[in-house]
């Protein structure tokens, strides 16, 4: 008999799963040992595909990527930057699923705005960019914060999003124009630290910025699936931050 | 046929991966699911017994622990702070073998040395102290610095530690009381950036210092099974320390 779920995570259950999965660089991938099925955790690149699905650069020569086999069988933890206090109290996500070649340019696209390093081999012979379909998830917000996510609830909306990917770098562009103490207060982070934040890739669900190593999401109230709602919402989003950056000074 | 390995790994490997072991507070388990024998990659509090075997507490509540089962067959990564750069670049350790329920109080005593916040749980009905045995290593140092390491050749060298044990909590007051400029010194780390650094635990190859989110490692010349031989080796190696920092400025 199937299982029905009715209940509803927390709003903010989801939105900082959300925040994990958009903004890892890097992931603990688990695979299953090729012969003697014993399991294998490895650092692995990630970024986050546009709907969120997980994108991993993967050489041909590394044991995980051998262990994937052909059915692609995997795990993968995504943690926040360490902050202060017990690490077991901050919240991190496990998505579980197949891991398979994406042979996609725009993905790859993706990967390397998020780990520009990454262009130094990105194009070697043995490279290729994978993605996870994520089937399950476990998230743990922090003692006593355990909820149950569905991958629709983690993921993008479905729809139509080719205007979104075709403008993508023009909305960057717009997003970096906004100059250094708007940009702050999106990331809703002081500008007294003298971080100068840049977008790093957008979604239909908003956008990420970096400064240096840290990084900051910017969520929207609601997607945007055109360039004209895009810049809409990013209007909505910044009057916001504003207001509440005036509200704490 | 036995396999007879005549290699030896690069000094700075050992040296790397004994750091790996010894700094870290988490690690991502990779663990074998009960019912359908997919693996599962999850965040672990870790700490590092006497020899350096890893030491993880958990609960019995959570499903890594269930998925341990009686073989508790499973694999651990050890991450070092992000650095600058690529991610993909910093050395990485990751440890397989059993990981096995220890009932063994300085072990425990250990754990929360290495995470304090621990204090507020660790004597819970549910939580427990389990030690990985190392079977195997993969050490990947960075891009074309994947070394074999043999556990023998990671973990410390065997001998009678009792004295060491016993005198663990007057050594660490030892170390404390050198003062912030002379543990600077030994953390191989400038005064500049107002870090107090203090003892956190030791081993018969040296010992650990931690100063808020930051870490350091000291290590020895060579091991010390007893409490006169420690402060020899303390001394010199601060000795060297100071050298060090007056040659560099």
């Amino acid at each position: 008999m199937p299982e029905i779920s009715t209940r509803t995570p927390a709003a903010e259950a989801v939105r900082d799963a959300k925040r994990l999965l958009r903004l890892a660089r890097v992931g603990a991938l688990a695979t299953l040992d090729r012969e003697y099925g014993s399991p294998l955790a490895t650092l692995v690149g990630v970024a986050a595909d546009w709907d969120g699905s997980p994108l991993l650069l993967l050489s041909q020569l590394s044991r995980h990527t051998q262990n994937l086999g052909g059915s692609g069988v995997a795990s993968l933890l995504l943690t926040a930057e360490p902050g202060r206090g017990d690490p077991l109290n901050h919240p991190r996500l496990t998505v579980n699923g197949p891991v398979l070649p994406h042979a996609d340019a725009s993905s790859r696209e993706r990967y390397i705005r998020r780990n520009p390093k990454a262009k130094l081999y990105v194009g070697f012979g043995d490279f290729a960019v994978y993605r996870m379909r994520i089937d399950a998830i476990h998230f743990n917000g922090g003692f006593g914060r355990a909820d149950a996510i569905l991958p629709s609830e983690l993921l993008s909306p479905p729809g139509d999003i080719h205007e979104i990917v075709e403008g993508s770098a023009s909305l960057c562009a717009e997003i970096d124009a906004l100059g250094d103490e708007r940009l702050a207060a999106l990331a809703n982070r002081s500008t007294d630290n003298r971080r100068f934040w840049r977008a790093v890739d957008i979604d239909v669900e908003g956008f990420d910025l970096s400064a240096g190593a840290a990084v900051a999401r910017v969520d929207f109230s609601a997607p945007a699936f055109d360039r004209a709602t895009w810049r809409l919402r990013l209007a909505e989003t910044l009057a916001l931050a504003e207001a509440r950056t005036v509200n704490d000074s």
